[in-house]
């Protein structure tokens, strides 16, 4: 349909194009560094969005040994800053991007090492997929890492890490670079070499101050931009999925959909989303469950926690395990199926969509 | 000095009223239901809140007998709806008001009593100082009720109240009534006679989908005028003021002032207060500490949880225990201090003065 | 339906009142300024407001010789600080209330007079129904006061009155006298014996900053509490409301009912109601239009600017004239026709029953 | 600074590079479709914004020809849509993007012609800076166009433009269709191939309505996402901007900056900005004046309506005159002088600055 509307632009350029003084025109615009709209118009403002990021899928199992090599290769520490591999989207030409907004990595620091202190503008978090013994130390504040955790550095937070333990650790590392990047919002700066606080408490004092549900400290009433709880503990999440699951079990309106419990993380201060750019959330399906079909204008990603199952995006099908991230781009088509029961992570910039009013979504029931 | 202003109006209406016709003027503004504002002004517009409600103590030690002495007495049912036994304000000419928009009282359930369901626009919350084996019944939804917790029935929810073991118990219930009977903004609509749910689980099922510290349900995206969380738990409670003043002790801003934790129930799909016309709160004093003298616009009720100590009400001091209920009416000094050590339930009307922006705070320190 | 459930009361009551215990009880309650639930319930909570503000309609023809006749008995000045008097709701007891939570009076000034400036938390507005001549000065800005003009002394700005004239004039006033009094919030001081300004512009500063639709200063992008604006003048309310009638009669939809053209006067800074506590609209009703029957929660006052009608509240209908007044309490139902058109000047306490989500409305079609 | 914190990446990553097995990895990532942050860090992450778009210049002198010389050779109608000639930043790779978010073109239309109705979720204003006979529909309300106009086309609304005069009109139109580009937002529907309403009204509907100041038609109260206000007209932008000045000239505070007077364009639904990614401001320099030198995160455009004058663009120092365009980049510090007085009209992409919280500003004093 939307082809068919728009062929007729080739046919009015094409029959322009064959005159002179037509040429001369074009000519004459680009020496004035001017592009006319009517060459553009059908690539530029498409009947619905038509994204250059494809739908792609990237498996843990060939993520994992390749950040391990990477591990032993290549130093971490300042300047590079970061042991971090990007997920590239095959649609964006080289970019280390995952979609037009979104970074999604790999980060792997092996045992005894240490990622410096820095801060950006760029709002970032973590997802630990596996394994322990790494501490964020955010703003001063030592956060341990954990299996399920989702753990917050938001823009402008001086963040490191170190892992203390003889075991590497990895996980991955959720931002807006490609945002921030595209509209030149970027600030940097450099902190500590090492950690300023290399104490590793199990709870960090973010936690202690602010996960008690329902509770505000007296001393944190004023509004943030970004949550103010450093780590969203596993056990949280498990625990509320699982019970969304027992209630509906029991006959009570809890669920997303029939067998699909799913949680947003929210910033305790506004009961939105946890940064400005970046939604997340944990979605549980249980056994024999499947999802709608939806779509939704905004690109998604999503890691297997848990589980296996099967993703079906646009026509084509693929099966997924734990630890496989997928991208799905703007106003794709998707939906999950599993038999066994799966977990999910996901994470979206659908703040950016609804604070500036561009989301729309589309359920086939 | 607000005397020796307002002097003048006396002075100024003494003269008048000694003429006829004056006299004749102020029948005929009588007849025809007016009202001259300069006889007035002295009194209805004082120069800072001068309000007729004045602080008091209730003391546990005579309530709680009172409250045994009805439920020997005062069948509880349709009709009566509910043993309670409001605070009156001494200042406020023999209403059940504790102040002019808040109510408090003690509310006994016999042995194996039901509280009938009922619903009204007027918001209420409970608050148990000792005692536990009623289940309040929330629009279906059955809560315990526990020393420490902090229990919700926003406006225009069902609910009842019932006891289920062999011993009564007493609790405190907080609402707007007063307000709503002023304000004009009173509904009230009958319910089941028993109540629609008589299971006693420990857990809530709103605590199941909502207590899950930092974690929204999908299913409950929506802002909503009031808290969807049924209970806010003694343990949670707790361990939220126990680790501020940890938090202190090792150097870390957490606490309201030295020796002083705090926090707000708040509503979690909006980061506000409970309910649109009441604030609660729950502080705790560590021994030796005491509070800065502070006066607010609107009316604070609290109730002694635990411990002792001592409240200074302007010039006047009073010694507290366990269960004992104060009221401090708008805009008139206090402080708190404590030997052992406090805990204090405390609830008041700042969401009304904060939404209409009459708000104000003076804190002497 | 009311009455006959709320019997039981009575009957439940009276028995118990029989006991001796009970009245034992009863007294040490008293003793101790305690009220039980039981015997006041069907008068504080009850079915639907039952609002003690009674409908009435007060006659300018009557109210305007009052005034006079205490402009020449009663001198204006420090101390009474104003020649107002108040509509009385005759349902209220004798206060100066029009409604639980309004005042409303008539205030006059003679030639050459000076109502000294002061200012209060009290939120005021004037509405002039005829007549001009008087400067307002609010915060040291010198306001002209015309014919249809709505004008603005929200909270805590210091406002004086001044007439320059040889005619005496009168126009409205509108506060929240009655909630601020009752609710203790009310904070008053005295300013200049005269006024600090006493050129006499046509336009307002205020206005000149502020009355440009759609635009709003760079110097004034803050969300104020109340509206900036001084003065919203006759002429603009006048072209809305001919405009929306000139809409509906060309086919397009701008209107509230058909024949009922209405505007709210606005804060710029929020787009919300020009002060917290305060809603102020304009409506008009063209020859022959009438209202559907309807009912709010909370209290509304109106008066007739031009043109007549007849009110029905209940079941009570009267016949309306130019600057006549009337007060519709909360929950009433109430409609107006007009044989020859009508304007209507209409304030209400809509913002705090909306800030408190107590507001209802109900539209009977 | 920066470039000396940054060179130690280059070392780091050269050395590396020499390794074979570091090659291999790098290859192995390639295959993957990874990319590591180390080799990256350094272009996408900045120590501040680092625009790849330059601050430019377009003369209207230059403009105004090329698109006379369109509208003589290539029509305008389905397809094409529109003739209109994007500004093509020469740092953008020769996309038609002034800067990363922001479209801008000068429109052209002949006489008697029609740009045929259609709809786009991107969000689009026109303004004039010459000219009148033009008016565009915005679902079916004819609004004309005249200069000094600002007219707004919000996403999502039907909208095409007519010419019924013997000349022809030149406006510039502004979009967010980079931004909805690059965030893959865009849908686009086909309307009516004329306009659906032919009628040439001097003031469309929506101004009926709406600009009324300080009044919202009681049909009108829900917030909106961009502006009901179809065009704000030049009298009343003359008009705000003359009175900030002679304000300043009365000595009362009004203006931004001395001599500089702004307004910005503003939604009366909510008081924010006119569409939620793009904000507009009318400026005025009085002669004689000049601005502070500043910054801010998020891209500017500016077209002088009158006057000249003279920008200071880093150490760049420009003449301007009527009609002429200029962009200035996120974060480049730039500053206007005129001797003869100056009028701009400026629009930028601060809204997704601050809806996003990526926004800063640095003036320099």
């Amino acid at each position: 349909m939307t082809t068919t509307s728009r062929e007729t632009d080739t046919a009015y350029v094409g029959a322009s194009e064959e005159d002179a003084a037509l040429n001369a025109l074009y000519s004459d615009f680009n020496a004035a560094n001017l592009i006319p709209l009517w060459t553009q118009i059908g690539d530029l403002m498409p009947m619905s969005p038509a994204p250059q990021a494809i739908p792609y899928v990237w498996r843990w199992a060939e993520l994992l040994p390749l950040a391990e090599q990477a591990g032993k290769l290549v130093p971490v520490g300042r300047g590079g800053e970061r042991r971090a591999i990007a997920l590239a989207n095959p649609g964006l030409g080289g970019r280390p991007y995952v979609s037009p907004t979104l970074w999604a990595a790999i980060q792997y620091l092996g045992p005894r090492e240490t990622a410096p202190e820095h801060r950006h503008s760029q709002n970032a978090f973590r997802f630990v997929v596996e394994g322990e013994g790494v501490w964020t130390v955010v703003n001063g504040d030592p956060v341990a890492m954990r299996r399920g955790d989702f753990l917050l550095t938001p823009g402008w937070n001086f963040h490191g890490h170190h892992n203390e333990t003889d075991q590497p650790m990895a996980w991955i590392d959720g931002l807006d670079i490609p945002f921030s990047y595209y509209a030149d919002t970027g600030f940097f700066e450099f902190g500590s070499d090492g950690v300023t606080d290399e104490s590793m408490p199990k709870v960090s004092r973010s936690e202690r101050l602010w996960c008690n549900p329902g509770l505000r400290p007296l001393v944190g009433l004023d509004a943030r931009a970004s949550s103010p709880i450093a780590c969203y503990r596993w056990e949280y999440t498990d625990a509320a999925l699982r019970q969304q699951l027992e209630l509906e079990a029991e006959g009570y309106a809890s669920t997303t959909e029939p067998g699909h419990a799913a949680v947003r993380y929210t910033n305790p201060t506004t009961a939105g989303d946890v940064m400005p750019t970046i939604r997340a959330e944990f979605h549980r399906l249980r056994a024999g469950a499947q999802t709608a079909n939806r779509r939704d204008v905004g690109s998604t990603v999503f890691q297997v926690f848990d589980g296996e199952g099967e993703v079906t995006i646009g026509d084509d099908r693929r099966e997924l395990s734990t630890g496989d991230l997928v991208v799905i781009p703007s106003w794709v088509p998707w939906s999950l199926a599993t038999d066994a029961g799966i977990d999910l992570f996901t994470f979206s910039d659908a703040p950016i969509m609804e604070r500036l009013h561009f989301d729309r979504t589309q359920i086939q029931k």
